[in-house]
Parts: C-alpha cells; structure tokens; sequence
C-alpha cells in the first residue's frame, strides 16, 4: 500500500482561541487552546479498470491529523476492506479552498457491497431495528471469531488507566479530546490516538494497524479514556480484538455484543477496582 | 399536534446485568445498571393527502424514553419543521418484533427539502467539506436571528453543573449516559434529559419544548455535562437558544460557530470558574 501524499505531520490539531476566564468573580481575558474539529470526506474508488467507481461514502466530523488512518481504519471497521492488500492507494485529494477529502483506492479484484455503506451496516430497514437485529446484522458481516489466547494480569490492567492519561497529549492541551490506545497482554502501549470524536479514535488507530498490516489484532487491548458503546465494540470485533477496557461505563448493547462474539469487556478501570462485564477468563491474577 | 400512542413512560432506561467487580485483587460476582442503548428509527411521513409519501430518514442509537420527543427535535434541529403545527400527529410504529420506529405525520402544506435530510445538511457535496463551509451551510438553514435579551448572573451559573448533577437520575445509576438540561434565567431548571449520545439527549430537550410550543428557546441556556461540539452548537442554533454552558471543553468549530451566530458559549464551567468563548455580554456581575 502506498501514500502518495500525506499531509498528516503538518495538520494542526489544537488552535489557540481567546476566552474570557473567570475565576470566583475576577475576569481576565486569556489565550486558550481547543480541540480543532473539522469536517473530512471519505471517498472510495473501486471497480475494474475499465469501469472505476468513485463514491462518497462518509464525512464525519474529526480532529486533524492520521487522517490516512482515519479513512483506511473506517473501510476495516464497516468490513469494507478485510486486508492490507485490498487497498492500492491512499491520497489526500483535498482542495485549495480548504475542503478536506481522503480518497482510498481499493484494488480492482475487491468486491464493494454498497448496501453496507450507505449507512452504518446495523440500519438495513430489511432487518428491521432492534438491539437483537443489531446483533443478527454484527452476525453476518463480521470476520470469523479465532479462539484468542490473550490474557491479561490484573496488575497490568490496573496500570492502563494512567499509562493512557500520560501518552494523550493534546487532552493534556485541551480537556476536549477522547483517547483510544491499544495495548498488549504485558501492558506495553503501542499506539494511542486522540479525536473529537470517539470512534474517529478507535479508527484511526485500527487503520494505523491495518496499514502496517498488523490486522487482525488478536492479541491486542483496546483502552478508551471514555464510555464503552455498541459503536466501539462492533469496531473491536471488525478489528479483531479480544479485548475492551473503558475508563467509563458501558451501555447494554456494549454488553450484549461483547457477550455474543466473546470479547472481555471491562468497564469503571480505576488503578485499584474494575469491573468486568463478560470475559473475565482473560483477566488473569497477578 | 397530536399523541395516538406513547409507551414513553413504560420504557426501561436502565438494565441489570451481572458483572464480575474486582476491588484490589478481590473478585466478587455482582450485580450493576447500565444505560441501555437501542437503535430506533424515525420516518417522516409528507406531501398532499392524494400523494403522501413514507421516508426513512434517521436510525440512532439511542436510551429508550421520549422517543416522541427525540423524534420531533431531530426534525426541529435538522431545520425541517419550525412550527408545532407543522406536526400532525407522531406515532410509535414499533413491531411486535421489538423493532423501534417513530413516524413523524407532517402537515399536508409543509414542504420538505429531502437534500437536507439525506444527511446532515453540513454535508453536501456541492459547498465541499471544510470548516467554512460547515458555517456557510449553516448559515443557509438557520432560522433568523432575534437579538436576544437573554442574560445570567455569574452565580446563578456557577450554581449549574450542581443542579445538573442533582437532576441526572439515570446517569447517578449507571455512570453511563450524557446530561442536557434547559435552565432560564434565575437558574430554574425546566428540564433535562439523558442519553448515551449527546445530540439525543438535546433533541430531546428541543423536542420536548417544541411539541409544548415553547419554541424558540430565547430565554433559556443549554446546559451540557461533557463537551461542546459543532453539532451540539448547531441544535442549539436550529433552536434558538442563546447560551450554551458545558461542564467539559468546546472545539474549534463549536466556538466557530458560537462567534458566528452570537451564541454565548461557556466550557470548563466549575462551581467558581468558568472560561467564555463568545458572549460574555450576556454573562453579568451578581
């Protein structure tokens, strides 16, 4: 897979912004720095040769920055693209005026389903719209389930929490970002991104993995610095990973798609109490 | 406006399941609440008695409770109704297969711009995807600004986050779920809704109020209890409101658009301090 142009290191994620501050009953003005939030495009070209198809299938609102892991690790997390082969090419066809637009070129032998990316795959009107359908929908479209030997002593666990505090920089800055890190079994931090949004997080470091072709990710921890949703634990399963932990609380959905597909999902990680919704045979005594 | 059916009150917002908590390293079988999360879908249903027409065009996940509500604030925010009486009726279409669906019945004489449903309308392709022209489009569908006279004395704020809190019955459960509230003036709270997506739980809000044909809301502050976002400033726009306060950071774009609309925006908001992005004017001394 190559980039052929890759703006990513000069983007700016934080923008100064003057506020007033007001402490007790004194105002002062005073610079500030907020999260950069703004809009990007996804599009996919796909097709045989003599019939390229190109398509806008996503914009979703992001921090800039691993906007190339942002696009690929979205195609991965909606089962567009199942191996780094698949993708030919990743560019930055932005314009002057500012417009930011990622176009993924996918290899022609590779079969697009549409109906997946007209909308997120657990919305087909022909399934109907229901939490159990939601997981019929997981059912059908997500990879094969390998049986993980991921294991997790509870000391490293409890470690996450402050290790993921320490590597998310522009939080640090701002207050306004969601952090998302993969760790593996001995606690040693991979890779952490941050983003206004928190699934714009979990994919850009699952497109991160997936371009150095380290998918799927069987033996990787997922931390988030938030709260555990369907939509983050249906990107873990697409991406292979045995294993969840949130700093904050899950929602139902999170639990029953955790408890379907066999993923451990932790949940309230503090340095010394946790719970664990389903999976606890990978967590494992000091 | 009319209610054929609502099972609104019977729903469960909240669920039990069995969790394993580990405090330390001692492990014990245990019962918790989470928020739940389910998918529901909102049709819209428009045009002239001989040529009604049915249309998808939303599903969410969302915390079951005020569906109706929710229903109607994603109409009233994504600007394709404006008045109560452009409502007709809304119905719970839901099948006994437990699939969630809400039809909106819009009045025979409203037009509907399917463009700015077919997703949100930040988005078309013709005004291209940056920043500006988020708040060009923005600017396009906004209902007219009035000068509002809309001001809150600095205390009265600061009492905020903790009459907030004291509101948030779900959240104080399960930990799990994002807080909107509508406060006027004095500080009197009128209402507050939880989701475990934040632009839900401000539908809901919006929702509420606008099928009491309270709206606009110029005389009321949004309250938040995380962060700010450009989607959550543009539902308070769509709204009418003129101040929004989050307990947590606001990005770029939200005070973009803050700026742009003359909306006052608070972030970090403590109980003695605050930092104001734009509109200290309607911020006065006790």
């Amino acid at each position: 897979m190559k980039s052929t142009t890759n703006h990513e290191n000069t983007v700016r994620s934080v923008q100064e912004v003057r506020v007033c501050r007001i402490e007790g009953v004194h105002a002062d003005a005073a610079a500030d720095l907020v999260a950069v939030e703004e809009p990007m495009e996804i599009q996919l070209a796909y097709g045989p040769p003599n019939a390229r198809l190109l398509k806008s299938i996503s914009v979703t609102m992001r921090t800039p920055g691993e906007d190339f892991d942002l696009a690929v690790g979205f195609l991965v997390t909606e089962g567009v693209v199942r191996d780094a082969s698949d993708i030919e090419r990743v560019q930055d066809v932005s314009t002057s005026a500012g417009q930011n637009v990622v176009r993924v070129e996918l290899a022609p032998e590779v079969e697009v389903r549409l109906a997946t990316l007209e909308r997120n795959f657990y919305t087909t009107s022909s399934c109907g719209i229901c939490g159990k359908a939601s997981l019929l929908a997981l059912r059908s479209v997500s990879p094969p389930r390998v049986r993980s030997e991921f294991r997790m002593a509870l000391d490293v666990l409890y470690s996450l929490p402050a290790a993921l505090r320490a590597a998310q920089n522009v939080f640090e800055q701002t207050g306004g970002l969601h952090g998302a890190a993969l760790f593996d079994s001995r606690g040693k931090l991979h890779a952490v991104r941050e983003d206004v949004g928190r699934h714009n997080a979990v994919d850009k470091l699952v497109g991160s993995e997936f371009r150095k072709d380290h998918a799927p990710l069987r033996d990787r921890l997922l931390m988030l610095s938030g709260r555990a949703s369907f939509e983050l634990l249906q990107k873990a399963l697409m991406a292979g990973l045995p294993a969840v932990a949130a700093v904050g609380a899950p929602s139902s959905l999170a639990v029953q798609v955790a408890k379907e597909f066999d993923i451990t999902l932790v949940g309230f990680l503090r340095e010394d109490h946790l719970n664990i919704y389903h999976g606890e045979q990978r967590i494992v005594p000091n």
